[in-house]
């Protein structure tokens, strides 16, 4: 094993350019202070992430993803993680809206990127572009390109869950780099890393429905599994 | 009175394009959970950021600034504030040092910009460019404005600090608009409102010492202004 985290463990293969990926049965909260066992969940993000880095990936996307191996396991490009939280809103929501008192659930003129220090000791502290530049986590030109990627990953991640009915809020992606420098998207896309709303009923389908304690998290996933599962062929 | 703040007093008068500022014997810290009165600290600041803000104007640096009328009084142009702090730091202090886990007294690689939403209710938050244009504080443009016109500013401070032996470490500036949309420098610059540490014995000659405890600030701050006036003809 190379490296256990929050939610999934990270696995050396034979070919030292691949590792494999095993997502956990475990959901936690506020960087970790809250943990629980929740079984299915692993499988679960495991399948959604996969059919949405395969619909990147046939959309021109660049992204780690290699291939499921099994409903909780699989494979992706190993890549030098670039230490941010990346994330992008359409909707005033969670530590967004208490931090700057905009009503969760207003629209926002245009979609708002953040950036966090990916570091859990600092708790992932909020940065500007002069804060990545003078910790030299990235450069302007690599600033520039994970920003134009993530405006790109927005659009797509729009229109897959409006044709099942989903609203996208807002999500946290993280970049990764290859040796030759060539940045593209890694870890997940799956309901613990989006907000997703259900757009006739608001009702929350992902992960705030843990962290705010409004029920069980295994059927709300499912659904938001279901649902991938009739569009995608 | 048109205000009160924590620092100065606003006045109306006869001329609606000009305030009269009053400079309060008071220090406060922790967003005024801390308050204390201090007398000939209001003197020291007004008769500080007056020769500050007239060296600017020599300079060719825009600002509010209008006239010393008393050694606690100034006249200022009127202008609707930006509700930004916009904070420029050349050394590692305070809470960049704490939020980022760099050294204090570590010198930046480039001088690192800052924007935090001046809000009291808010605890005056980091915010970044994405959020000052969706909460329409400012535009792109005037964002622009205020960035080019903060590193000037930097570059002016630190060539007139050194010229008393003082190392700027960092400042925090307040910005106001014309009703033509004209942008200039407003509020103040003070120990209040920079850290300023003696090029020799790294000496606090700054708010610090009153939020560390370091001792009596009357003196600090006379210390400033005395050089200030050595160099100022
Ligand atoms: N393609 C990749 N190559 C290398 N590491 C990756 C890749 N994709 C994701 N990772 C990393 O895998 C790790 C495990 O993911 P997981 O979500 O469990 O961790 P985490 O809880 O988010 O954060 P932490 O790393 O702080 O525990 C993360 O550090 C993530 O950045
Ligand atoms: N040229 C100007 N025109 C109008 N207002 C100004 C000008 N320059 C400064 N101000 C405002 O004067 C007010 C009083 O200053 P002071 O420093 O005492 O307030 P503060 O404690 O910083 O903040 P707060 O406004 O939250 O009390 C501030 O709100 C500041 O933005
Ligand atoms: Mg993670
Ligand atoms: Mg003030």
């Amino acid at each position: 094993m190379l490296y256990e985290g929050k939610a999934k463990k990270l696995f050396k293969t034979d070919d030292s350019k691949v590792l494999r990926v095993e997502y956990l049965d475990q959901a936690t909260a506020l960087n970790g202070a809250r943990k629980d066992s929740i079984a299915g969940k692993g499988s679960l993000n495991n399948q959604i992430t996969s059919h949405v880095f395969e619909q990147f990936t046939q959309m021109g996307i660049q992204n780690h993803f290699i291939g499921k191996i099994s409903n909780h396991e699989q494979l992706i490009e190993a890549l030098d993680m670039i230490p941010l939280e990346v994330v992008v809103r359409n909707v005033s929501a969670g530590s967004f809206s208490s931090r700057l008192a905009i009503t969760e659930g207003e629209p926002l003129a245009f979609p708002v990127l953040e950036f966090y220090f990916k570091e859990d000791d600092l708790d992932d502290p909020i940065i500007n572009e002069d804060h990545i530049k003078v910790l030299q986590i990235a450069t302007e030109q690599e600033i520039l390109t994970i920003k134009q990627e993530a405006h790109k990953i927005n659009q797509a991640l729009i229109t897959l869950f409006h044709k099942i009915n989903i609203r996208l809020i807002d999500f946290k992606i993280e970049f990764g780099k290859r040796a030759d420098g060539t940045i593209l998207l890694a870890d997940e896309i799956t309901p613990d890393t989006c907000r997703l709303w259900d757009e006739k009923t608001n009702d929350h389908l992902d992960k705030d429905v843990y962290r705010r304690d409004l029920g069980e998290i295994v059927p709300v996933y499912r659904e938001v599994l279901d649902r991938l599962e009739k569009i995608i062929h």
